[in-house]
């Protein structure tokens, strides 16, 4: 009973989502699926890296991930499966798996993809999640050696993002970040990770974080040990810093947004 | 093979859902899950009362339902397993049971979750829906018993929301009531029951309800009973009074709000 | 395992989906759900027609599909049960199979369903979904025949939808259409096809597509075949000729509507 989780730009307004299980549960009827998220903005392949990067642990061992955002769908874009630890992701080759093998403590495979006769026909030019990733999923679901799925790749080889890391100054004990996501309650999710606070050897209580022209201090230990309505710095549960308003949103609280440089300092 | 339910404010936007499921089925690999709703208002901890006391009846004996609105996520609100019926129900300690224990018929038995070594570690502040409460439902789905969960707790101590009830003057022949939500389709949830109504022992056809300065005539038998884009009064499928509008929007014609007062008479 | 498939117009705000699937797994506790979508616009029925019939082939033989946009419920509208091929369509009798029958090359067998004994009681007047829907699917996918489900019906008396077809002109070499539906990525489906075109024996780089004042020329092979940010002729994933842009949305580029004309010439 293999897990297949689906991250995608798709929505769920259309069919497409519920046509794309149809297919892996036709090929693989013992296959639970779960949806990771379907509300990637269109196209943003950088979202949906960092996505499956934080995520994919939560999942257990043999999980196999389809992760498709893919402007260049129909292309000559190659398909990968990656293999890391445990964990098997199939993703177009356009970034998306930037962060995953950027971050990898684990053992990492990657192959390309080459198995049109796994593909559902005729192939159409715009729907390669329904006739390519459905398919593959399921043949991996079955317990298919990944082997088989084509041939190896070093994954230095594959499309990369240039994604912005924050600038860690340990002298002038200062972090220089930026903005990752805004969450669905309004929360600011910084790049800004414990790891890099730890760095400066800071108290939590005297961090003093910038965004805009406003400043907060100290990381607090829950959104409520500030009163409802007021700004806080928290860090969230991907060990990221995070900026939230308690029972409020963040991105009206501040109105900035996706592009907002954000200065961490210690007091 | 037992089911688990989730009712969060999480929306569908992020990965809090999926990971939620990751986690669970980690641990319990043949729970079912099964979404209630995802899209409370955020931080609305009356709207998920309301929902999980209309609903947790139609799902399987033995289902466990997750509860998460949890604006107290990280400080030291407690964590709370009630068993209702055959059913289960894990939730913060914040209101989000008050409907639950105020309407049961059942026997219900209360628990103070105190099982530490089940959660994830290391344990984030912001994020108990992954950490806290989703290794709680598999533990249950696995069939241990709710006597290990952790202490017992008088379910009277529980915090209660105060919710407010229809008044009812049968004398008058009137009720005084307000509305409890408003659905996808804009129909206009009431806060009166089918019970309240019968009290008066009216003739559904001489009702008479009135929201801001018009008025409705008659409970109809069904949507189309009168034509498309016409208003009208219906018992709906929660035994609640229903104003709706034939193919239409109920809260964009009446133009009201959630804190609209509702008059019901009878003629 | 049956597979029981939901196509609705219930959105995802409210506990509607979460409680049928309660029932549907209260009563076949085996049975897999798989979501088509729910975000079929409130009450309309065309849309949803199109979706089923554009995608039920895409799930296993034997799969269940419930089909709910019913503006008539509560009333004296027919239940109707449908085979088609290898699968089963449950749906109001209100057009929502007008297209499944027209494009059946499959044997088709048609029952109204009458089997009050099977829903749940009391029976509402709002919510058939809950109450009739959700418990003739389980019994369906519980393996009972179909031929105890009502009476058989002849599927040409069954309420049909008049659908606008597009008019092919030989001759002239040119094909006059309109709009289907407009995707979450704002992709423009026309309802023009493949087999319409082939007619023309047109050259695919010669076709020029005319909506509004503007006209679009060849059909391209996939949708980065232009600069991001250009539109693009394709013929998609269900066979449909669609308007699109590279990256980014038709519908705002184009300033088009369902209810837009397109005309479709040979050069």
């Amino acid at each position: 009973m293999t897990l297949i989780t689906l991250t995608t730009d798709f929505g769920l307004h259309d069919h497409y989502v519920g046509v794309m299980k149809g297919v892996i549960l036709s090929r693989a009827p013992e296959a639970r699926i779960v949806d990771l998220s379907h509300a990637v903005h269109a196209h943003d392949v950088r979202q949906a890296a960092w996505l499956i990067a934080a995520n994919y642990r939560y999942f257990p061992p043999g999980s196999i991930h389809v992760l498709i955002v893919d402007p260049g769908v129909g292309s000559g874009r190659r398909i990968i499966m990656l293999s890391v630890g445990e964990h098997y992701i199939l993703a177009p080759d356009n970034g998306l798996l930037s962060l995953v093998v950027q971050e990898a403590h684990d053992d990492i495979k990657c192959f390309e993809v080459k198995r049109p006769d796994l593909y559902l026909k005729p192939l159409s030019q715009t729907f390669h999640g329904r006739d390519i990733f459905a398919p593959l999923a399921a043949y991996l679901a079955k317990g298919n050696s990944i082997y088989n799925i084509g041939p190896g790749l070093d994954p230095s080889r594959l499309v990369s993002l240039n994604l912005p890391s924050p600038v860690i100054d340990c002298d002038r004990k200062q972090i220089a970040g930026g903005v990752i996501d805004i969450d669905h309650f309004g929360n600011i999710i910084t790049n800004i990770k414990t790891d890099h606070i730890n760095k400066l050897a800071a108290n939590p209580a005297e961090v003093l974080v910038t965004l805009g022209n406003r400043s907060l201090t100290g990381i607090t230990a829950s959104y409520d040990s500030v009163p409802a309505g007021r700004p806080l710095l928290i860090l969230n549960s991907g060990s990221y810093l995070e900026i939230a308003v308690n029972q409020g949103r963040a991105d009206d609280y501040f109105q900035i947004g996706p592009t907002a440089k954000i200065l961490l300092q210690v007091g």
